[in-house]
């Protein structure tokens, strides 16, 4: 893979150009796209050319011109953008979503649109798992991770809605950050729910992932400058423990020995039933609102909406406004509950997914261990490191308190080196 | 003016078909149009036709085939969109905006686009109250107020960021609602500070305005089955209070009378400091988001931007982000103290906007009425009524708890009912 921090860093010692950053990515590229089928569109020589004419002022930039992979989600002016959907094939938006400028003006080279599920549901686009071409990536954000893991891009966005970021990342073993809601803006990306639709990023590893969080936008996330101090963690099993493999659920302890015995305080946390009713809340609050978000595709293309989301928008319109309410009030009422919990707490740590990426390209697996926290706005942090005996990765997921992303990522990168020393221990 | 909740009851009764409710609006935009200037665009010709090819079913639809005009910053596939901006000059949007598909769906026709400052700041465009065609009709959503104040349309759409919904209405004298933050969605109206831009309407009085929100939204809104309760008032000055004109003060101590009088609970409060904070907060919140919603506007065609919102960007870019958390922090705290200092209270009594509409076309006038509630989320309905000695509409703005949307508009019937009892007794 390709590390953003260590790219980042040979570009500002002069040992590397932006340009032969981009040449890098095309190499893998050239490798790995044909099976990968990472990418929606691509224009390596326009942004060869950029990096070349433009070298001085990228490098002085805060992404140092390295190259990002763009979900297909989100308006680019200069790429046509399809939401992954056959009814915005070859549609050219009129501007730039609100990211995307902001990767512009930090310095990033946007190289591409990466492949998604269909308007990010969980009807599944073409794209294979680096690891193992017979498994799912996970979706929605398919290709972003699939690039990143492939070694074919330093940096991909996407966005998280119900488990489309950690999951995929999980089952590509990279890292994969889910923001605090908002804290990247999501103006000109495509909704689906839009109390829950969160903009985030995928990288290498955890620093190469708070790097790009920085760089983007301007906050205070680069956690590579000293040691991680050692956090409180939590283990939470939540009430969907026992759908995960038993690999991931020894993936999930054994992080927590591990960063135990590196020196992270590690309590067990068993949740109250509150959010057992908020986990059940988030399908109500998605469907409600994207029978309304997707109204113009529902109500003209009904029959050019894959199977699984025309099924899922056919009984989303039967849910009740009062239904809707409850569940907003459930939400809020556990957010509350969790910054309760959390007051002596740094961290969660808990399964990014059920297991490994499962071996089909029907599904792109399920988003049980992501719902509640989308729901709750926490920053999350999918951390790789781990692996099944068939050398699949497993991820580890790492809960911030809303708003405490820095700590979160700070976390995480601790529980990762705990992680990665163990194995080179071995 | 066109009462939507007459228009619809006659067409129920049979005594209007929709067709007809398009004939009467053709009139008022044949004799007032002209001089208003509410519409960017309009196709009456389509909509009578559809008025009358589709008569059956949408009579048998929550909305009754009535028209409804809609805010350039939505977007709409069968109608240019072009956000007020000249960049955006004849851009046509691939789908139309979940609110507008949703009014399609609830039986409205949409009639045309209506006239905003330019991406939705300060900078004026054409429009004159009808009122006066030397004074301004407010902003940013201008033509929708206008153009039901000049009887051209039953029903508009509008938004409101600081004041663009509740300040045009008042200074054209129509009810204005403001619902909680997201209770209708955003999906595809132009974002410009996406923690604050929220949807509303404009109708006739406020029975017109609840009648046009239930439909939209199938919740329980109607108010005009009932005599209103009468409501729990606190008159709240704010520390803007100074600002408002000798008329305005009158205006809205002399609505808290006239609804005590009819049998309101009226008690007085004054704000604690942290209020004059959010109303701070309000500005750094909008600033920094506008930056980062407009950033392909302002680094593409910043020459093409209007002199006061790019001075506004100039400066925005400057705000940092720890000042930005810092606004946010102060508006959860005002909107938990908000909850708390209303929990014996229904709704809030204060200024629309410092007085009637200001003499000029060069300014849409102040919102400094307005920022706060906005940033809290609540409810908020211009209730029309009283005039200044130039006969000049004034308006009294009722701010209800958030979520309790039904309770805000029954309490503005009941102060709007007040006034115009006392109208009618001198």
């Amino acid at each position: 893979m390709l590390s953003a921090l260590e790219l980042a860093g040979r570009i500002e010692d002069g040992e590397l150009a932006p340009a032969d950053v981009v040449d890098l990515c095309a190499e893998a590229i050239a490798r790995r796209e044909d099976e990968v089928g990472a990418f929606a569109i691509l224009d390596v020589e326009r942004m060869r050319k950029r990096a070349q004419d433009r070298a001085a002022e990228l490098i002085a930039a805060p992404l140092r011109g390295l190259p990002v992979g763009v979900k297909d989600l989100y308006d680019t002016a200069d790429f046509p953008t399809a939401y992954g959907s056959p009814i915005y094939a070859g549609h050219r938006p009129a501007s730039d979503a609100a990211l995307v400028s902001m990767i512009r003006r930090a310095g990033g080279l946007i190289l591409g649109k990466t492949v998604m599920t269909e308007l990010a549901f969980i009807d599944p686009a073409g794209t294979r798992n680096p690891h193992h071409p017979e498994h799912t990536p996970g979706g929605s954000s398919s290709g972003s991770a699939a690039a990143v893991a492939a070694g074919m891009l330093p940096i991909a966005v996407g966005t998280q809605t119900a488990g489309s970021i950690i999951r995929p990342a999980a089952f590509c073993g990279v890292a994969g950050y889910k923001p605090s809601f908002k804290l990247l803006p999501m103006v000109g990306c495509k909704p689906f729910a839009w109390s829950l639709d969160t903009a985030g990023l995928f990288a290498a590893r955890v620093a190469d992932v708070a790097f790009a969080a920085a760089a983007i936008t301007g906050r205070d996330l680069r956690i590579d400058r000293a040691q991680p101090a050692a956090p409180r963690i939590a283990l939470v099993r939540t009430h969907v423990w026992p759908e995960a493999s038993d690999a991931m659920q020894s993936a999930v302890e054994d992080a927590a020995r591990l960063a135990n015995r590196a020196g992270a305080k590690v309590a067990e946390v068993r949740l109250p039933p509150i959010f057992e009713d908020a986990f059940r809340a988030h399908g109500t609050i998605q469907d409600y609102e994207a029978y309304r978000a997707l109204a113009f595709e529902y109500d003209h293309h009904r029959d050019r909406i894959g199977s699984k989301l025309r099924a899922m928008l056919d009984e989303a319109g039967k849910i009740a406004a009062a239904d809707y309410d409850a569940a907003r009030r459930t939400a809020r009422r556990a957010r509350q509950a969790l910054a309760d919990l959390m007051t002596d707490t740094d961290v969660l740590i808990t399964p990014s997914a059920p297991g490994a990426a499962p071996k089909t390209l029907d599904s792109t697996g399920f988003p049980i261990f992501n719902r509640l926290w989308t729901l709750m706005g926490a920053p999350c942090i999918n951390v790789a490191g781990e692996v099944d005996s068939a050398r699949l990765p497993l991820g580890v997921q790492i809960v911030g308190r809303f708003a405490r992303d820095r700590a979160a990522l700070e976390a995480a990168l601790f529980v990762e080196q705990a992680i990665a020393r163990s194995h080179g221990a071995k």
